[in-house]
C-alpha cells in the first residue's frame, strides 16, 4: 500500500534541488516532529549520499537502487521500501519518474 | 516577508511533474481545506496555463513573468507575488531556481 498523503504537516516552502534539478525534494516535519522529506527523481543515474539512515518508499513511478557494497541492483515499486544505513550511499537508476518519502532516523 | 513553512497541512506525496521536470510541485491542503502547490521552476523560459485563478508567491530565487495580453516582462523576488486570471496565461522565465507557493482561487 502507498502513502498518498502525509498528514497535519509542516512543510518547508523552499525546495531542495540537487543535481540540476534531477531530484528534487520538499522538507515535512510531522506534529510529533518526526522529519521526513517528498520528492522525485527525474530520469537518470544518480549516487546519493546518507548522513542519518534513511528508508525510501516508493509512491509512484520506479527506480533500481544499489546499496553501497553490494553489486546487484534491484527495483523499487509504489510500496516497496528500502533501507540505507548511515553514512553510506546508494546508486539509483530511474527511466521514469520516481516518486518517494524518505524516512529519517 | 517570505512564507518559509505551511502548516498543519495534507501533503499529497507524489509529486507534479511539469515541462520534463522544469517545474516539480507538490499539492498542499491547509487544515481549513485552502488547497496550495508549493514548487520550484529550474532554469528556462515557459508558458504556464491557469484553470482557476492563481496568485503565484516567490519563496525563494526569482523569476521574470509576463502575464498574457501584456508586453512587460515584471520581476518577482522573494516576498513578492503576482496574480494570473482564471482562464488565462503567463510566461515565465528562469536563470536561477525560482521557488514558489501558488494560492489557488
Amino acid at each position: 500500500m502507498t502513502t498518498t498523503t502525509l498528514d497535519a504537516a509542516r512543510v518547508t516552502t523552499q525546495a531542495n534541488v540537487y543535481f540540476d534539478g534531477k531530484c528534487v525534494s520538499h522538507a515535512v516535519t510531522l506534529a510529533d516532529g518526526t522529519k521526513k522529506s517528498v520528492g522525485v527523481v527525474l530520469p537518470s543515474q544518480l549516487t546519493f549520499n546518507t548522513g542519518a539512515p534513511e528508508i525510501m518508499e516508493c509512491v509512484a513511478g520506479s527506480c533500481e537502487y544499489k546499496l553501497a557494497g553490494t553489486s546487484e541492483w534491484k527495483q523499487s515499486r509504489p510500496g516497496d521500501r528500502f533501507s540505507i544505513p548511515a553514512n553510506s550511499s546508494f546508486d539509483i537508476r530511474v527511466t521514469e519518474p520516481y516518486h518517494y518519502i524518505c524516512h529519517f532516523g
